[in-house]
C-alpha cells in the first residue's frame, strides 16, 4: 500500500455530466428519491464502482456502496444523488463522483482503504436524510416504510422500483473507520469571499417550533383598533421583536426564519383570530439554540400580555449541533493550506448534511466549494469545474495524510 | 292620515322569535341566501306582509317587498333576513322584523306611508350585497346571476328555489321617497359605552388592495441573515410601520387589517420569497383615505428599498364612504334625544349596509342598537331586549317627524 494517490479530476468531471443526463431538465435535473431517474441513476453508479473494481452492496433502502476489496476497516466517502423536485446538478451529486473518484483512484494506486457511498433520499421526499440516518442505525426499515411524500405515497409502496437494483446487502457502519463527504456549500458566503475550499468543523443544530397566537376574530369594519385581538398583529409585533434580540446574542452564522404563516380565517375582512407559524433557528451551540429559545418564548409571553392574545407551541423538532472530527479537518486544513493558500476557510454547515447522521458511529467532516451567487435548489445551482476539480485534490490530500497518521 | 302612531314592541319581539325559528341552531341562525331556510323565512315574511293588509312585491332576485296601499311615495324601511354560514339571529332580522312593525302599525293607525323589506344575499353568499344592488338599479339579473358561491354553485342554478315564492314583480325605486335601515352595531362601541342608540350619519368609504412583495426564495440554513431578501420580513416592517404612521391621521373610528397572508413556498426550511396579502382600510372620509393609501404605498416603497425587495400591487377594490340624510338623521337624533337622554350619539358606520346601495336613489339613514360584547357573525350575537324595543320606539318618532316634515 502506498501513501499517496493522485486524483483524475477529468474524470470526475466526465463522470459528475454523465449522471447529470439522467433526469437532466434544462440545466438542471429531477431525479426524486425512487423516481424512475433515481433509479436509473442508482445503476448507472453500481456500473462505474463495478468497472473501478469495487465490490457493489445496495442495502435494503437503495444506499450504493462501493468498497474496496478485503476486510480492513475503510474511509467511506460521499454523498447523496437523489435531488429536490427541482434541482440543482451538484447538490449531493459532486459528493458521490467525488467519492467515486477518490476510491477507485485510490483502489488504482494501492492507496489507503476508500469505500464510496450514494445515500438514499437526503432530500426528505418520504422524510429526513433516511437512507443515512438508515445506513448509521438510527432508523430500521419499518419505520422508513411508514413515510409518505406529498402525494400520500407510503416509502414502502414506493420502494417496489428498488427491485430493479441487486438484491439487499446491508452494509455495517463497522466497516467504515471515518466518513468525508464533499459538497456544495448551498450559500453565499465563499463566493462573496472569493474563496475555494470550505473546512466544515460543525454542522448546525436545527429547532423548528410549530406556535400560535390566538385572538379574537373579528369584523374588520365594526372592531375598533384599540378593541382589537388580531393574532397576525401580534406575530408582526414578535417577529420585529426577536430580530433585534436575537441578532443580540447571534454569531455571523447564526440563522433564523419565520418559513411558514396560516392565518384564520384569512379573509380581507376579517381581523385574524389565529395566526400559526413555524420559526426556525440554526447555530453551530446547543447553548445558543437554548438562549435563542428562551429569547423566543419570552417574546411571545409579552407581546401576548400586551396585546390581549394567547399563545402555544405544538412541539419542538431538534436536532442537535454536530462537530467534526479534529484529525479529519486538520487534515483537510493542511491540503487547503497547500492546495488553496488564501482561498480557504474553517466554516460551519448551515444546512443539514448525511455526514451528520454518520457522526454518530465514525469520525466525520466535510469539505464545500463554492456554491456560485449562493443558489442551490434551483436548475441555477452551479460552481466553477476549476472549483470542482480543486475540491478533490484537497479531499485527495487530506485523505492520504489523514489514512497515513491512523496507520 | 295621522301623524303619530304606536308601534308594538312585544309584537315584533314575537315576530323576531318566529324568524328566529326558522334556520335556528343552538342560539344563532343559519339561514345563507338562497337556502331551503331562507326560503321558508322569505314566504313566511310573505305571509306576515299579507296579514297586515301590505301588498306583497317579491322581485326576480328575491327582495321581499310589503308595500302600503295606494300609489303615494312610501318610506322604505328593512334591511335582510338572510345570514352568514353561521350567523346571528339579529343581523339584518332586527331591521327587516322593525320594519315590518312600522309598516304595519303605521297601516292599521292611519299613520305615514311606509313600506318594508327583506333584502336578498346581503352576506354575499353570491356577490356583494346583491339584493340591494339590484332594487337600486346598479346591478342587473344577468350581472348577479354569474356569482358564485364558493362551492362553485351560480346565482343562476341557486335561484331555481326561488319559484317557491310569490311569481317576480320587481319594485321601482322610484316608489319610495327614503329608505331607513335599523340594525345591531356589530361592534362594541355603544356596548362599551353603555349607550343604547346609534344614529349613523355615515357608512365608511372601504379600500380593500391585494399586494405582493417578493424576494430571493432561499435555503433557512444556508442563506446567512444580511444576505436574505425574505418577503416576510418584508411585510412584518411594513405592517409595523404603517401601524405607527396610520394612526397619526386616524379618527378613533378609523381601522385597517391585514385579514389575508399567503407565504410561498410556505415552507419550514425555505426563506419565503414571496408575501401576498391584502390590506382593508376604512374611513368615513374620501380624502383620509387617500392620505392612508399614499402611507401605504411609499411605505411599501421603502421597505423594498432597504430590504432589497419588490413589491407590486393587484388592484384596488374600492366603495365610496356614504352620508346619511341630513334631514333623517335629524328627525333620528331628535327621538332619540327624547326617549334615550344621554345614552345615544351620532356615529359612523364601519361595516357596509344595504343602506349604502339605496343611497344612490334615495335619502338614507341608519339606527343602531348595542350589540353585546360586540360579538356578531357568531351564534353568541346578542342585544338587550330593552334595547331592541327601544330602537323600534326611537324609528318610530323619527318616521312621524320625518314624514310629517315632508308634507
Amino acid at each position: 500500500m502506498t501513501d499517496t494517490f493522485t486524483v483524475d479530476t477529468k474524470r470526475m468531471l466526465s463522470d459528475l455530466d454523465a449522471l447529470r443526463g439522467i433526469g437532466q431538465v434544462s440545466t438542471g435535473v429531477v431525479r426524486q428519491a425512487f423516481s424512475e431517474a433515481d433509479i436509473e441513476a442508482r445503476s448507472w453508479l453500481v456500473r462505474r464502482m463495478e468497472e473501478a473494481g469495487l465490490e457493489v452492496s445496495v442495502d435494503a433502502l437503495g444506499n450504493v456502496f462501493g468498497l474496496p476489496p478485503g476486510n480492513a476497516p475503510a474511509l467511506l466517502v460521499g454523498s447523496h444523488s437523489d435531488t429536490q423536485p427541482e434541482g440543482g446538478w451538484l447538490d449531493g451529486a459532486y459528493g458521490v463522483i467525488a467519492g467515486l473518484e477518490l476510491a477507485r483512484a485510490s483502489l488504482e494506486q494501492g492507496g489507503p482503504a476508500i469505500a464510496c457511498v450514494s445515500f438514499q433520499d437526503e432530500e426528505g421526499r418520504f422524510g429526513n436524510l433516511i437512507g443515512s440516518r438508515y445506513c448509521a442505525g438510527s432508523l430500521s426499515l419499518e419505520e422508513a416504510d411508514k413515510g409518505c411524500d406529498d402525494n400520500g405515497l407510503s416509502l414502502a409502496e414506493a420502494r417496489v422500483i428498488r427491485a430493479r437494483l441487486p438484491a439487499p446487502r446491508d452494509v455495517s457502519p463497522e466497516r467504515f473507520h471515518g466518513f468525508l463527504e464533499l459538497h456544495i456549500e448551498q450559500g453565499g458566503a465563499l463566493d462573496l469571499a472569493g474563496e475555494q475550499i470550505g473546512v466544515v468543523e460543525a454542522i448546525v443544530g436545527i429547532r423548528t417550533e410549530r406556535m400560535r397566537f390566538c385572538g379574537q376574530q373579528n369584523h374588520a369594519g365594526t372592531t375598533l383598533m384599540h378593541l382589537r385581538r388580531d393574532a397576525f398583529q401580534g406575530l408582526v409585533t414578535m417577529a420585529s421583536r426577536i430580530n433585534e434580540r436575537l441578532a443580540g446574542v447571534a454569531t455571523p452564522a447564526t440563522v433564523w426564519t419565520i418559513g411558514r404563516v396560516d392565518l384564520q380565517p384569512n379573509a380581507n375582512s376579517v381581523v385574524p383570530g389565529r395566526a400559526d407559524f413555524t420559526i426556525q433557528w440554526r447555530d453551530a451551540e446547543e447553548s445558543r439554540l437554548d438562549q435563542m429559545r428562551d429569547i423566543l418564548y419570552s417574546t411571545c409571553e409579552e407581546v401576548a400580555g400586551e396585546m390581549g392574545l394567547s399563545w402555544e407551541r405544538f412541539g419542538c423538532d431538534s436536532l442537535p449541533p454536530t462537530l467534526s472530527d479534529p484529525g479529519l479537518v486538520g487534515a483537510l486544513s493542511q491540503a487547503a493550506g497547500q492546495l488553496a493558500a488564501g482561498k480557504w476557510r474553517v466554516m460551519t454547515s448551515g444546512a443539514l448534511h448525511d455526514a451528520a447522521n454518520l457522526s454518530l458511529r465514525m469520525p466525520m467532516a466535510m469539505l464545500f466549494v463554492p456554491s456560485i451567487a449562493g443558489i442551490s435548489h434551483s436548475f441555477a445551482e452551479d460552481t466553477a469545474r476549476e472549483d470542482l476539480e480543486l475540491g478533490l485534490r484537497v479531499a485527495a490530500g487530506a485523505v492520504c495524510s489523514y489514512c497515513r497518521s491512523r496507520v
